[in-house]
């Protein structure tokens, strides 16, 4: 089956998961039957249509060498289209979000109305507008899916939406952010808290704008949408965050004395998510190390549920993007 | 909507399951608006049948003070129908087997035929002809579910079949059966085998008849589960199976003083799988304790995942039993 395939924003994520569906184009097609026909990107610059599907290996270069679709001055229609324009004029059958524009929802609502499923690694819509968004989808009997929105790839999502779902969850404890793990395993070295960050920066571990991850945004964000899932829809503005930026060194030290370490944690129970440094013991699942993230699911009937994997990368987060765009598709075609 | 199950199999883990649909129906009728109405039993004794839905208060009240269903003498039907009869002629919109039954394909395969979808904990039909399966439930597009199966309730399978879609699965490790890690932390401990495995069948962890677990059958037929959905379909016939009886307290002692300990662990790659003990560092995923199971998921975008929790137990079990009947409901009804 041919599935057409509109991707919005094409930095990192999106040429990530374009590389990604170039790469497992073979698989897929072997795999599921589907074949994926791209026939619009959105960037900053405007919008590349070709209904015939466009060359992603072509777009990937142009884009990697002149830094805008917009540069690419033969072949294919450009068009002077934002993202609701494109939602509403090219005829895809699945809206991919890898932006991150925090008015994003506005658009994902949009496509739901024009009968398109949504695929999306952006995290403010659903941190936001988590109710109004699957409930329309719900009423449309369409996919609309964020595996990437919490943990990259690691598939935390399809786990409590698709499993679990005699048990009642109570509590969820995970380490959502990867570059605060960064900077106060650095720390854990000897760094000072500044000298971290700036090393994170010139990794590009962390953004030029850090505040996203340090103030605990970033996460709670993610802990937010985990509690959307597991309980009930709540937004971020009524999240409890604080950041790593008041973490010290010499409270880095004590825990570390006492066979512990400091992590960025976040807590989700039935209304509440708080997301705060916290020590937990070396050796315990939310020790985790570099890009790693990790969450401890309590569930009346289970008990204790590990689940632990890559929380940041690109193609890491790629693999998110396209098995939504893969289960979107299956669902789309049943 | 009223759903209509059949149950097969009233031993711990089928009066498991009646427990946790009894104390969780309020919270399944909220969440997902669903009503499950048993409409039969089926037990060695014969099979209790009742169009209106069968009180499971007084059935298990019958089943665990007289042993058996067929000891019910007033208000209800009891017919002397085995499992086939019954799949073919009780009015059901899921089948749920569980048994131990080793031959329950092939009524597995008649509810199909006869539009009925199956949920199972029973290892066997999806060890041995889990192709044959899966396929006759796709053509006919019903559920065809097994979460229970590997892991007890803690979603490896939901993982793995609903998510990592666009990844392509290299290699699983996995602890697989919680009856040999009693066994080899009791050896630890200094207990002979034969002690450990004594204390093992007086706690009921291991069984009268041992050696399922003991030879590495039962985490053999879990590893060919898990090597059918995420490379192909095989059969166990296929997999390398040694169990723990040769493991001598000397090779305990000396995994204990270089910092591991032994596990019986399942390896999965493409076309083959293996089960032995091995000796896993302290510290690492694998060296799991009590009840704990865990496999580490390697993929070529994701890197490594781990997802650990409870691998044996009767409501964690019945988790995994449930979650599949509300899963089919759903998907029966949508």
């Amino acid at each position: 089956m041919d599935v057409k395939v509109s991707i919005f924003g094409f930095g990192n994520v999106g040429r990530a998961t374009a590389r990604v569906l170039l790469k497992k184009a073979g698989f897929i097609q072997r795999r599921y039957g589907l074949e994926f026909k791209v026939v619009s990107i959105t960037d900053r610059s405007g919008t590349l249509w070709m209904p015939e599907g466009i060359d992603l290996r072509e777009a990937l270069t142009v884009k990697e060498s002149l830094g805008r679709i917009s540069a690419w001055t033969n072949d294919y229609e450009l068009y002077d289209m934002g993202p609701k324009e494109a939602v509403r004029d090219v005829g895809a059958d699945i809206v991919v979000d890898v932006t991150n524009e925090v008015n994003a929802h506005e658009w994902h609502l949009l496509a739901l109305r024009e009968g398109k499923a949504v695929v999306t690694s952006n995290k403010p819509p659903l941190a936001f507008h988590y109710g109004k968004l699957t409930k329309e989808a719900e009423r449309r009997g369409l996919p609309y899916l964020f595996e990437a929105t919490v943990m990259a790839g690691t598939p935390i999502i399809t786990l409590l939406r698709d499993g679990l779902l005699g048990d009642s969850v109570e509590r969820i404890e995970a380490v959502l952010n990867a570059t605060t793990t960064f900077i106060l395993s650095e720390m854990e070295r000897g760094a000072t808290f500044e000298a971290a960050l700036k090393r994170a920066q010139k990794l590009g571990i962390a953004e030029r704008d850090p505040r996203g991850d340090i103030l605990g945004i970033d996460a709670g964000y993610k802990a937010t949408i985990l509690h959307c899932i597991a309980f009930e829809p709540m937004t971020f503005d009524n999240a409890e965050v604080s950041g790593i930026v008041e973490v010290t060194e010499g409270k880095i030290k004590r825990a570390g004395k006492s066979g512990k370490t400091v992590r960025l944690v976040a807590t989700v129970e039935k209304g509440t998510v708080t997301v705060e440094p916290r020590e937990v013991p070396l050796g315990s699942p939310l020790a985790v190390e570099s890009h790693e993230n990790a969450a401890v699911i309590k569930t009346d009937l289970l008990g204790e549920l590990v689940i632990k994997g890559a929380g940041a990368g690109l193609k890491e987060t790629a693999s998110g993007v396209v098995s939504d765009v893969v289960k979107a598709s299956l669902s789309l075609s049943g």
